[in-house]
């Protein structure tokens, strides 16, 4: 019998709009809720439960792997339920929950601040997509900064960040994507957030990413990435699923020979980063060499 | 008393589909057409009439410098209507016209052929925007060849140049613009038309080419400009204009200190460019130079 998608699961990969670490904190979230909500009869029942949404939850969004990390961080914190009354299970599964949730806001929240003092005040910041960790630095600074953001189309998540820089008063140039270079040199700094880092420090973030960090090099601007340690993996970017999603979004063109493209993610090497800004600080290439990359035998 | 803008040149300031040459000879075709229907009753009083709507048109398109050059070219090859019959000035003019048009669409297929034959067949070529020149390649080579192609919004060009790949038979990758980087590194070779080309070789076209060579030189393939050599200035990048249009075009925010930028046009410095192809043929950026940068004693 061919399983059903759990709705939970069917939402998190038709998400947009989020961001990798807001998703992951929202399906640890979630999940807490599904233990408070199963009509399960034994803890042995509600861990299988549970544990099955969270395995496909970790697999929904494979080129964000702050989801499996934070999911798998949760999965590994349930107690052992062979002898567990279902009311105790069920209080430290959502505690554990709770206690995710809360550090990876804290690590976020402090990528960000390392992000805003490295940058300082009265500064042009230019960025792509919209990343909860590039808010937070935004929000930092508000209002002694400026903000060059593109579009990030598909879904122009970058319409959203406008609106939220408007509401902390920051004076915003707003552009299609296809106008970074012409504008890149306007900005002092390029910073973006990211959904996953490998170990060569390697950034799948939003497709356009990487355009962005080309046209910061060519220009001289530095070119940083903040996120929570979270999004670091050990796997190389080979070994990644760059997600595609509907060509729908991109257009409907329905011509012979011709294939709608619609990649999601795109992989800036890590020669084009200036520095990777986590919760422990800035991390930066080493300056030996012109064409950055980052030391290998330190973060990230 | 405020001059009313001509029809003619409120067209061409609208225009958003056609490039640079395609606008150029429309512009001096449909002057002919002004010449024909005039009711000027003497050749003086016409070509009072018909200068006065050239010389507004030169100035419409400060980014296009090829409308300037035919439509000054037209001017030039103007009898002098001082003693001329009405019906020889009309008839001479109208030649005129026809002569220029037909010398820039052989040159601009002339150039077409040139980059198809540097390319050759059973290659992947990627491109922005929709260029006339670009579009007479793909036919050259059709249907043995593949195309790479963006969006190039807005006003979204690339759809068109989707349709007319389509009916070429032409296998072709369909990408939205921040996809660039993502998909540079399955072209073999990046080919753009361009709108003005600089003393120096610095290329105007479509906001967005900037980032196609940034991506082709990272990625280590050959990145070439075709057009014809009416879109030569000797001026230099700084007394250019960059047309900026509606931002409507881009979107419609509202939002307190958010400006949205429309620049239509970026520029390519000459570093980024391997060759520069008009209707004699290319010319390459030295290769003793790992940067690029054209021979300053040679063409362009």
């Amino acid at each position: 019998m061919r399983q059903e998608t759990h709705p939970l699961v069917a939402l998190v990969r038709a998400d947009r709009a989020r961001g990798a670490g807001e998703l992951a904190r929202w399906c640890v979230d979630q999940l807490a809720h599904a233990v408070r909500a199963s009509a399960a009869p034994t803890a042995v029942a509600l861990h299988a439960e549970v544990s099955s949404v969270a395995s496909s939850l970790r697999a929904a969004r494979p080129s964000m792997v702050a989801i499996e990390n934070l999911v798998g961080r949760w999965l590994a914190a349930l107690p052992d339920p062979t002898g567990s009354e279902i009311g105790d299970y069920r209080q430290r599964a959502v505690e554990a929950s709770d206690q995710l949730v809360t550090a990876s806001r804290r690590a976020t929240a402090a990528a960000a601040r390392h992000a805003a003092r490295l940058i300082g005040p009265d500064r042009t910041i230019m960025t792509h997509s919209r990343s909860a960790t590039v808010l937070m630095c935004f929000q930092e600074l508000a209002p002694n900064t400026r903000a060059i953001t593109t579009e990030s189309r598909p879904p122009a998540e970058g319409r959203v960040l406008a609106q939220e820089l408007s509401a902390l008063g920051i004076v915003t140039d707003f552009l299609s994507d296809q106008q970074m270079a012409a504008f890149v040199g306007h900005a002092d700094v390029a910073l973006v957030g990211a959904d996953t880092v490998t170990g060569d420090g390697s950034v799948v973030n939003k497709a356009g990413t990487r355009l962005l960090a080309l046209a910061a090099r060519d220009r001289g601007i530095p070119f940083y990435v903040c996120y929570e340690a979270l999004k670091r993996t050990e796997r190389s970017v080979s070994e990644l699923v760059l997600e595609s999603h509907d060509p729908g979004e991109v257009a409907t063109l329905n011509l012979p020979h011709v294939t709608v493209r619609n990649v999601y993610f795109d992989v800036t090497p890590p020669e084009l980063v200036t520095a990777w800004i986590d919760e422990d600080g800035p991390t930066e290439a080493p300056s030996g060499d012109p064409e950055g990359g980052p030391a290998r035998s330190s973060r990230p």
